[in-house]
């Protein structure tokens, strides 16, 4: 039995404002920066383990061993690990998402999150939460705003050691609640890889890039100022430009549902009503209103009302990764 | 009986590449260039007869008396042909649709184009194509575009008298059918002209309107050389980015309704099966299908399939603005 083992737990996020398309795709850097809330509640837990005994990297998510692509994915990412640590060892790696696979709950931020604690932690990496943020990039973009707590802001930095998120607010500062309307009938479409590879097709992308500081100034401040109102109108305007950019793409990325439609709609007009709700959507046709934690369980109810709605998850913002102690 | 009286006849139009947004919101000098197909079979029918004893304009649409905005617009642009005709008289203009009210076909184009031909005519001003399409443009814009014949170009031009619409090809150039799926519920939502008085509230319609003389060209091109995937490439970018453009504007402009999104899903599916069939949107809900005439039979069929599509109107590449006689 090897010591070479950690176990290490990560919450996906949802971005206030978005991060599509890299400057260095290898790396991902992004083209521009973007913030985030972790969502407590929902979390990827992943387990693993380095032996010199081991002949190859082995991957099971939610118990369903994994091959091809998946798996090269976790080895690519595993080799970043080995390479630090100067260990050439292969790894057992075990992961299980505690919301339901095929929700359309983007994924791969809090996989990659959780395996660059899991994996840098069994390997003796004293890496610090800028390090591990860092790291975790390279898996998955997104996954380093699922490293440090709270409400987040990934800084795009200029190379490789500095693009990594950092808390803008912990959890406790706002008692946000993202209301996540997942749809029925979730078809793979393109991921969100190959999406940020054409974002330059779209002749709207740089628009989108140069606009960002002026709409990060702008959700900062009403994130720390609590302004509802504020973070509202610079959230529904950021998801409605990525979206932009991705339905005059090329090929056109269309993620929306008809539903997605009937609820962004419908949402400004709640807002009007009194309710402090707005939507954001990433690259997927579910709905996420984010909301007073007062106005959750009307939000809640008016989604589970829309026939293509399956099912309304509820989330708070949650904490950052952390390694866990397996039973 | 005065004989200072005309009758005229106006198709609407579906535009290829877009107009949205002006230089001069009072003399509608658009931001940009556009093409469009006259719709036949849809059309407005006007009479004007202006009369000495007349002590003010009256206006009925459908055999409706019109009053407030809807009569003082019409107003308005009967002065631009008084002063240009030199007298003061009022008129009474009498106007009726062939297509059903309310059903979300845009009618303005149509409507204006006839009373520029019908008022000017009514008067004894002699008008060149050119002369009246730049009239017709400052009632509604794109009712430049259903002065001259088949498939139009607008040409946005430095000033009053340069910017109007020309035929690229007559109607039998290309046998065109434009399947038009008309939504239900079919809410009243901004209009166009204050949609295009704040399209610079965008921050993607600087970049929309400096790629239009790119798509104007590749849409030229496809028209003129009958190249159907061209065509089908350039019209649903170019239509995608204008609703781009309105969805980020303040307030954000959203057309779309839930079964607008899943024909624009489904259509791209469609050609890959083989259909020649593409779609767009004006400022409004309804999807035109535009397709090769073998194939309208089958892509009307689909429309009329899906529940929320009320009526599938179908239209060939229509004539010009005209003249008639009454009964």
């Amino acid at each position: 039995m090897t010591t070479f083992t950690a176990t290490a737990l990560a919450h996906p996020n949802i971005a206030f404002i978005k991060y599509w398309g890299n400057r260095d795709d290898n790396l991902r850097l992004p083209q521009n920066g973007s913030v985030s809330m972790n969502l407590a509640g929902l979390h990827t837990h992943t387990r693993v383990s380095f032996d010199p005994a081991f002949t190859s990297d082995s991957f099971t998510l939610n118990h369903l061993v994994q091959t091809g692509a998946s798996l090269a994915r976790v080895s690519a990412f595993l080799n970043l690990v080995r390479e630090k640590a100067a260990k050439p060892w292969y790894a057992q790696v075990e992961s299980a998402n505690n919301f339901p696979t095929g929700a359309g709950i983007a994924s791969s931020a809090a996989a990659f999150a959780a395996l660059a604690l899991a994996a840098s932690s069994a390997l003796g990496l004293e890496l610090s939460e800028a390090q591990l943020s860092a790291l975790a990039r390279k898996g998955s973009g997104s996954a380093c705003r699922s490293i440090p707590s709270g409400y987040v802001e990934w800084l795009p930095g200029s190379s490789d050691e500095d693009s990594y998120a950092v808390t803008l607010a912990p959890p406790s500062h706002w008692d946000l609640v993202d209301c996540i309307a997942v749809m029925k009938d979730t078809h793979k479409v393109t991921g969100s890889s190959e999406g940020h590879q054409i974002a330059n097709t779209s002749p709207l992308q740089a628009a989108r890039v140069s606009g960002a500081p002026d709409r990060l100034q702008r959700c900062r401040q009403a994130l720390l100022a609590r302004d509802f109102d504020a973070l509202a109108a610079v959230v529904e305007l950021d998801s409605n430009l990525m979206h932009a950019v991705m339905m005059t793409s090329n090929p056109a990325l269309f993620y929306w549902e008809p539903a997605s439609v009937e609820i962004m709609k419908a949402v400004p007009g709640w807002r009007r009503e009194g309710l402090a709700a707005c939507y954001t959507l990433d690259a997927g046709p579910n709905v996420h209103v984010l909301c007073a934690v007062t106005d959750a369980p009307m939000v809640k109810s008016r989604l589970e009302q829309i026939p293509s709605v399956i099912q309304v998850l509820t989330a708070t913002a949650g904490g950052g990764a952390h390694l866990t102690f397996e039973d």
